[in-house]
């Protein structure tokens, strides 16, 4: 029998940059506009910081960055700062590994910060094959994707339309962010019209190449009302890792992803969650491409597995919907800068937990939740967060 | 006010690959050695295992290899598995985020792998400039660490004959040590006259390009009992990151590693240590190089600043010595797969503990310390471990 991470563990500050072309910043400027963001929304100075965690995925083939471009960049000194990479699951399994050092009750106060830089060198891997851990298999990161989308398409009779409506749902949640990176809407014949990237993956199904930086402060539950009285609960984390080559695994139907039902499991039982329709409020799901966020309905328990085609046309992950799922715009309108897209969906979820999400607020949103997808698919983490 | 860790995790299996230039094994046929021989240390099968942390450095620029590599060497799958880099302190961060997240009550057993390939393609950074993070400085590893070397030789007025006498203590010890890299004997003379690396180090002031992987099985300290009598208990561990450019801060004399004399302090506190050589029975430290060595006596609190070239040269590090010093071989001889190198140093001082170490046992070990440093002396993480 093992304990729970429920309620232990608070979040009482968050920061994001603006997503996008981040020409004029280096890493470092967004590392220090998030974390001081988050830093003044919990009302604390870096040295409350007692331990921070790093999430970024491509530092040397990238920007070199780790533990102590942190240190140097915030003057974070003499504490402990640890560099998590996961794939594009590196922000949420930061903020777990950070979650559970707090529950320990070995620090009071930590920083989790994800942070990424894609747009000053051509990014291997996606787009093109790179020096990347899938080059044994020449795929690229929309390549894999649209496998998939296709054998599911395949299976379930559907068109690349429905892929599309995902696309216009989260452009135009995107709309209504001013820190999203594409902050305009697209029609359904814009998406399908654009040129093909990896069938059935046209430009507007990809989420872009994006810089950004998100952060947030972490502390024991317990003392969480000394810095704020509408702090945000964790209750409940799960995760998990699979194959890295699923294509090879003859018991994969591959129309879906294993690793996030079971994230999605083990999250739900720490949190106490039957029905997540009913009882979560949002959702921010990793819609790197459009076929994605449909497969996640149904690998989260949204609807069963494929079902996800009416829960997006029947408008119930719309905002007004059963559940609105990537309020924010998600990855495909916020921007994917890798190690900082889970930390971004949990500055999202927080800040209409708060009610402060302006034109795109869920109304009365007491309960939500993050998901993170990384590798093929294989590494899937989901964090539900919770008002007290 | 926070928490200890100490005597909540316990250390029940142990395990360690042949280091060096291991042609004939892969990353994962390495893994999956170091894994299964601490799953059979600690009597138990994978599928006891809640969640895995892999300590590795170079994976993009290399093999490729995170978390998912750890799953499909293992079949580790449908669990949490955690990336953790941070420079050559890997193995230790690794290891001390799978503490904290054990003694947060989420999981009973967890596993911790360290794992690097250095020998299949060229290694960047270490012996000549490459992509990494210290490019912008024209600096490699070993002129890097020469620089310090140089300036503390300067102020205390030592020579290279100082340095050597780590390189001939180190390889004697290694030379007992049927997992070593170099099981080898060499003379002060034969290490004075090798060929200058970058002065004042000589070949044999280096420590060696290595293959290598360790393991490590823990669990919740209660439960260690059901595992095994000899379980070993984490007593402390601190951790500080400092800057990664040390050499423009003015107010540093660069004579010594300001994060490891933070990073003991607070393993000292945790693990109640006042007078490190008299409690300890043994220490496991970084000695990338010869000179690192003897200022890690120092800002570790075995002797004052400055008088590590004593320490040295009156055998107090030497076994049968007050407090031997890499009994083990330490980097030099033992060899330095990056990931790797902090869990095979835990690895050594559970050996040493259990009694196992055979001729190079450390007689009555009771306690003993395992530092890791990374980047340019920014990175320090210090575990104490000690028999129940």
């Amino acid at each position: 029998m093992t304990d729970t991470l429920k309620d232990r563990v608070a979040i009482i500050g968050a920061g994001c940059t603006k997503f996008g072309d981040n020409f004029d910043a280096s890493y470092e400027d967004m590392v220090v506009e998030a974390a001081f963001a988050a830093f003044a929304d919990a009302g604390i100075g870096p040295e409350r910081v007692e331990a921070a965690w790093l999430g970024t995925y491509s530092p040397y083939g990238g920007n070199g960055k780790a533990s102590v471009s942190l240190a140097d960049a915030l003057r974070l000194y003499d504490r402990p700062i640890t560099r998590v990479e996961n794939y594009c699951a590196t922000g949420t399994d930061a903020f777990r590994n950070a979650a559970m050092a707090v529950a320990s009750g070995l620090y009071e106060v930590a920083l989790v910060v994800g942070a990424e830089k894609l747009k000053d060198r051509p990014m291997r891997g996606l787009g093109r094959e790179g020096n990347h851990p899938y080059k044994g298999d020449g795929l690229t990161a929309p390549g894999m994707m649209a496998m998939f989308a296709n054998r599911y398409m395949h299976r379930f009779g559907i068109g690349r339309d429905v892929l599309a409506k995902v696309a216009v749902k989260n452009h135009h949640n995107g709309s209504m962010n001013p820190r999203a990176h594409f902050q305009m809407e697209v029609t359904e014949d814009q998406v399908l019209k654009a040129p093909i990237i990896a069938w059935p993956y046209g430009l507007f199904d990809c989420c872009p190449t994006t810089d950004g930086a998100a952060a947030v402060v972490i502390c024991r539950a317990e003392l969480a009302r000394q810095f704020r009285d509408d702090y945000v609960l964790v209750k409940g984390i799960g995760m998990a890792v699979r194959s890295g080559r699923p294509w090879y695994d003859p018991c994969d139907e591959h129309i879906g992803y294993p690793a996030t039902v079971e994230a999605a499991r083990s999250a739900y039982q720490m949190a106490g969650i039957s029905d997540p329709v009913k009882e979560l409020d949002l959702a921010e799901v990793h819609d790197c491409f459009t076929w994605p966020e449909i497969s996640h309905y149904e690998d989260l328990g949204f609807c069963r597995k494929g079902e996800g085609a009416h829960f997006i046309a029947e408008g119930r992950s719309a905002l007004g919907g059963d559940l609105p799922v990537n309020p924010s715009g998600g990855l495909k309108s916020f921007g994917h800068p890798i190690g900082a897209s889970g930390v971004r969906m949990i500055f999202e979820v927080v800040t209409q937990l708060r009610g402060q999400a302006e034109r795109r607020q869920v109304p009365n949103a007491d309960l939500g939740l993050v998901h993170n997808l990384g590798g093929p698919g294989a590494v899937a983490c989901v964090v539900v967060l919770g008002n007290p």
